[in-house]
């Protein structure tokens, strides 16, 4: 079933060129690795398929993205098996993804008919004014070819056929896909489910290519062809923020939308701690160990008040945390990467609660660590994402300490407030601070568990994010793909159908 | 009345070392050099100011916008008096100007007051669902200071209060803005005006600062600095670039809002000119040398079939054009580079129509190229804009050369097409094509004459601004300086006014 090859505008491209894939269990494949030529084909065949694709009706689009998801449901099974042989992650994990993704298309379908996102505004003319004023409509217009890149911990939801693919096809734009090098089997299923629903829809065959990676060349080729109008990610800082730069320094800048990492801080208020210690230990051991800790929005780490509350939140976590068996990291790359981050936190005197040294394989057991807020403070390196299930708890001296840490946070997807009832002028202190640092807030909960609903915000101020004006899931996350245009004067018989219907 | 210094925080501060504006006419004045110590003391203090202003309601802001129109219109008479004097633009301009500014205060006042610009979401709770939904609410919120750069054509509109710090201060963000050197006393009177607004709404002083340029230290520090978080510019596509790469390689990135420059084409189609030569060539000569040309909408270019009717077109504008007395720029440093811009037109091949050489002075008289079409697509810089009175024809041998001309387009503000009848079909093919190059496409007019309103569009592809997405005239432009932040699961004690109300 898997050919190993790229799809470059309907057709299916292999070379001499391969990679091995590295599954975590059964058998591995050979892939066709990727390169410049074959992004120059994508690119230019995107753009040509924009020149229909980019005029098409929202019913079209939607019929194609429902057709997406459709073909996508029909290989379920094949996706779930190889997903989860590729990237160690439980089949239920993988199923649920699916239903994400899938979930994902067919509420795009939905959100371009109501043509709410067209953002249609209407000046009429005003002939006697002085001076006159001419007619003007606005809509937003899709901007054209898109380059996506694959993410390592979301095959499908943040991949092929995941939330930047699925908004930019909403949109009207056209996409050149890279696939990860994690989960090549599993992309390559995804683009057999694209190519039979280009087919059956009557899609031009470029509005989605899918290349292998395997070589750096694709990724930066990709975000430096001329006819690439803009980036979505998601990964990690250095390479997204590499990436970022080659976008800037293009002869035409494009946006880069990179979704790069971040700890979801949770701050744990007193009378929070006081009264539910083993709730919210049991739900921070849950959230920081989801999927071997490999989501973006893990919280890494717990600001709590340095007293008694805080030893016993920290005994119940260590207790909960011994408990959990050693499980299978996405790549060994990752896994190391856990490693070494975990060493890092113990020179940076954090102190470990756990003597469970991890071995040298792709397996992973969950970490503690405790330090202080002095200590935190003074070093910025404790504010650094660890992406795996490791978690750190800041003892801070007072509450005074506590705003200072918020303070001094970087950028972040989430930022988290426990509260009981006195905690409140507290929590009042802290949300002003925290919703300048994040692009989510929550209150007793965890920020695991992206809703994809129109109100999410998935992005927020650097390094979470590149642009903290977008957010990478919800109904919100199709304007990275549009612009405004404004027609003045321009009679209707030359307008286009989503000028005209409004 | 002019003290010669920059107003930081509240506070009138000067220095030692001092520049003299050079007017066109009238008396010059010296005034403090800016520099960073002021740019820092300023972000310091929109920062600190942030933390009431934006928090502020929004009828709040809306006082404060309507109390500084009309603090500047109280200045009216003394605003285009030195205004007049230190651009060479007449009164009845400055009015103008001064009217659009005030306009602009007055409509952002009330755009806010709808709440539209909140873009307020609401998921509600969904706690039976498996997995439960929590309750999720975003809205838009303020980014935090901002940088303005003031605009060397614009020295109302595209200044201290014009768009740029209208929107900011409309969407509760702060402002540190840049006065440019070439009006250095209309910015200081607005500054003043700005001052006493403050005061009378009482508003934290650290809202506004002003400093005046003299110094590069100035904007490249401003741009810099870690505490401002976007930044709003409106001049040479040189010196935009630069500050954009300054804000793309800072630690934490930020968006450069840059609006940088344009040749705004405009495509005459064969039926239009036939009928209407006349008509046509009045209106693109008052079009191209309406303000010296010193406008960014300024239509540089005009593609043209090469016929008769090209031929009388060229004459007739050739007639007009002669007929212009030289007329003052805004500085000598631009008339200048309108000569050597006329100089490098004839380098290139593009054939002068009027004998009538420019002296070297800071008076410009308007200038008529034409060339063909094989030219112009061989020779870039044909296509780069020449800022002032200089029009260029460029004759096309067929409508497929005209294709590809538009093709070939730089991105831009405007592009124009003139069709009459039977020219239809032909707009038909040009449309998809320039709406990809502008933000705004008009038919049978001229793109100077910005509307402010809410379906302007005043931006495009780069070059013609460094953001694709956004707009800098009209409501919309309000969405430069917001980002959107959801709130999950949070009691209603905890949120904020905006979040309340909806």
């Amino acid at each position: 079933m898997i050919k190993g090859k790229h799809l470059v505008a309907g057709k299916w491209v292999g070379g001499d060129s391969l990679f091995e894939s590295s599954p975590a269990t059964g058998p591995s494949h050979k892939f066709s690795v990727g390169n410049t030529e074959l992004v120059n084909k994508a690119a230019e065949e995107a753009e040509e398929a924009f020149l229909s694709y980019g005029y098409s009706k929202p019913n079209e689009r939607a019929s194609f993205l429902n057709k997406i998801a459709e073909e996508i449901e029909k290989r379920g099974k094949e996706i779930t098996e190889i997903g989860s042989q590729e990237t160690g992650l439980p089949s239920q994990r993988l199923e649920g993804e699916r239903a994400r993704t899938v979930g994902q298309l067919i509420l795009f379908a939905k959100h371009i008919q109501n043509g709410d996102y067209l953002d249609f505004r209407h000046d009429i003319a005003l002939p006697d004014r002085n001076p006159p004023r001419p007619e003007i409509k606005l809509i937003q217009r899709p901007i054209g070819p898109i380059a996506v890149f694959g993410a390592s911990n979301f095959p499908l939801a943040f991949s092929v056929a995941g939330g930047d693919t699925a908004s930019a096809l909403a949109a009207g734009c056209t996409v050149v896909v890279k696939g990860h090098s994690a989960h090549p089997g599993t992309s390559e299923i995804v683009a057999q489910a694209i190519d039979d629903s280009i087919k059956k829809c009557n899609i031009h065959p470029g509005t989605i290519s899918v290349i292998q990676g395997g070589n750096r060349d694709v990724g930066q080729s990709l975000v430096q062809h001329p006819l690439i109008k803009a980036v979505g990610f998601t990964g990690s800082l250095t390479g997204g923020k590499a990436l970022f730069d080659l976008c800037a320094s293009r002869e035409e800048p494009i946006p880069f939308f990179g979704e790069l990492g971040s700890v979801n801080p949770m701050f744990i208020l007193p009378k929070a701690i006081s009264n539910r210690t083993k709730e919210i230990a049991s739900g921070w051991v849950g959230s920081l160990t989801l999927g071997v800790g490999q989501f973006c929005t893990n919280p890494g780490i717990a600001i709590v008040l340095d007293d008694e509350n805080a030893e016993n939140f920290i005994k119940e976590v260590t207790t909960l945390i011994s408990e959990i068996d050693p499980q299978i990291m996405l790549t060994d790359g990752i896994s190391k990467a856990y490693r070494s981050g975990c060493d890092r936190m113990s020179s940076l005197n954090a102190i470990k609660c756990l003597e469970n040294d991890n071995e040298n394989s792709r397996k992973a057991l969950p970490q503690l660590f405790v330090t202080n807020g002095e200590n935190w403070l003074s070093q910025k390196e404790l504010s650094e994402e660890v992406f795996g299930p490791s978690g750190l708890v800041v003892k801070v001296a007072d509450f005074d300490e506590m705003e200072l840490i918020a303070k001094k946070m970087l950028g972040q997807l989430t930022c988290t407030i426990h509260l009981d009832g006195e905690d409140q002028h507290k929590a009042k202190k802290l949300i002003p601070i925290l919703e300048r640092k994040a692009g989510r807030i929550i209150a007793n909960g965890f920020p695991t568990g992206v809703e994809v609903c129109d109100s999410m915000v998935h992005g927020g101020p650097y390094p979470a994010s590149t642009n903290f004006g977008a957010t990478s899931v919800g109904t919100m996350s199709i304007r990275r793909f549009l612009r405004p245009v404004c027609y003045q004067n321009i009679p209707n018989s030359l307008l286009n159908h989503d000028l005209i219907s409004n």
